[in-house]
């Protein structure tokens, strides 16, 4: 089977290493940026950097892993060139626009709208690792409007990586990853902004922080040019999410303030309650 | 040498393991709870169970591991009973109404007022771990006000734990760990309080949570009645704190939301230098 795989970051490389290990699998590369593409021939990440029209030409499977704000443009115009046997996969953390843009397309079947729930903070292809998707979760969206014969073929390759499948609607998606990721990220990244404001002296940041810190801020590492593309992607829902994060944040504050030490606690029960979620 | 260690939760039946494996020391410990007590038991955490009485009968150095509540009026009463060769080791995450509440104790001067940057999001005497310390940071406040020889033995006690001790004033350390730990947790639990109310199906967070949620939501497990006391005893400067945070995150929304995809980048560009503290 030969793939190609446009995006050769964090995801798009992890996928490569996976896949490049296979039997019978051949993996191609489609990377505009020059510096990630010196790196991913370095990393041998491929067997070889091909541009977007060969990949088009001779894959049987397109996978994409660049930014959601690109997707949107870039699958239509994709889904315009492809053979019948052929399928297309994005793997953006953005699921409604993406799937609107090509609901009516006439290749539409070949499509496969996919969110594999996995990554780090780093970036780029040196942040590529084999095994990153092990035992995790792959949402799919729309699978009803895919063709049989191609939702097969993908879920083979989910498989392959250790990916276990689960099937909903794209706004159903967007919604839930606003909270469960989203707003985790915007989250840290402001925790990070705040902690930066107040303590200039930065060895003072180093000398004091705890691993409960280092935990809760790590994801204001991620990428901005990654992430303000799913914000403002899902930004209906993030928005939402964030005014009820907000109004937490605020009433727990007035228990603080007002010395209301029961109030404080019971919030904090209740949260405790994610130990039974995540345990 | 023989050390009572008053509160044989996470941090004093951490204190305990690491203490009582070193040749010619006995460690006692205090602890009210029945169930912690037959646990610590158990565990082996201690020589033997005392009562506090006897713990200031016998002990050349007394540790004070119980929620920072309770300290603020155990420390006076202890110091009352000490003698001059003996000294009491408090080891809470707030400093200021500590060190007020002995500032003019004639005993002070046996005294010392630390916090070991260590922990996990669990607690009681089974969350206790050999080497919680090795390599952390140990704040001490106020170490002037300390007796010299008393100040030594305490430094002796922290360095053979792997604690590097460092200097502040009490209300540095409330003000500092406001932001550098305060701050993350309520946070951390907020985050969990606004993905629980709206995620009501756990099946689906659980489905749904990748591990950066997960490592940002992690702080909500930590114990309630431990971390209603900090927050108490700490409002000044966590209401400041949580002033900043929420402003920030207000700003981060209006950014998303009128579609500034510039500005929401600038803020993540910036607290992206957390990487420059926290490699």
């Amino acid at each position: 089977m030969k793939i190609s795989i446009v995006g050769l970051g964090l995801i798009g490389g992890s996928f490569a290493r996976d896949l490049k290990s296979q039997i019978g699998v051949t993996v191609y590369g489609v990377e505009n940026h020059e510096f990630h593409r010196q790196q991913a021939i370095e990393l041998g990440l491929v067997a070889n950097i091909i541009t977007l029209e060969d990949a088009i030409e001779i894959s049987d499977v397109i996978i994409l892993a660049v930014p959601v704000d690109i997707l949107e443009y870039l699958i239509p115009q994709i889904l315009d060139k492809i053979q019948n046997n052929q399928l297309v996969i994005d793997l953006g953390s953005t699921k409604e626009l993406i799937c609107s843009s090509v609901e009516t397309h006439p290749n539409r079947g070949r499509f496969i709208a996919a969110h594999p729930l996995a990554g780090t903070e780093f970036s780029g292809p040196t942040a590529a690792l084999r095994g990153l998707f092990m035992g995790k979760k792959n949402l799919i969206c729309e699978s009803e409007k895919t063709d049989n014969d191609a939702l097969q073929t993908a879920l083979v390759i989910f498989e392959s990586l250790g990916l276990e499948s689960i099937f909903m609607s794209a706004s159903e998606h967007d919604k839930h990853l606003a909270y469960v990721s989203h707003l985790s990220h915007v989250s840290s990244f402001m925790l990070g902004m705040t902690v930066l404001e107040i303590e200039k002296d930065e060895k003072q940041i180093l000398n004091l922080a705890s691993t409960g810190f280092a935990s809760t801020v790590r994801l204001a590492k991620s990428n901005p040019k990654t992430w303000s593309a799913i914000f403002d992607k899902n930004n209906k829902h993030l928005s939402r999410a964030l005014d009820e994060y907000i109004l937490w944040l605020q009433r727990f504050k007035e228990a603080i303030e007002s010395g209301d030490k029961n109030a404080a606690e019971s919030m904090m029960i209740k949260a405790n309650e994610i130990k039974k979620v995540l345990p």
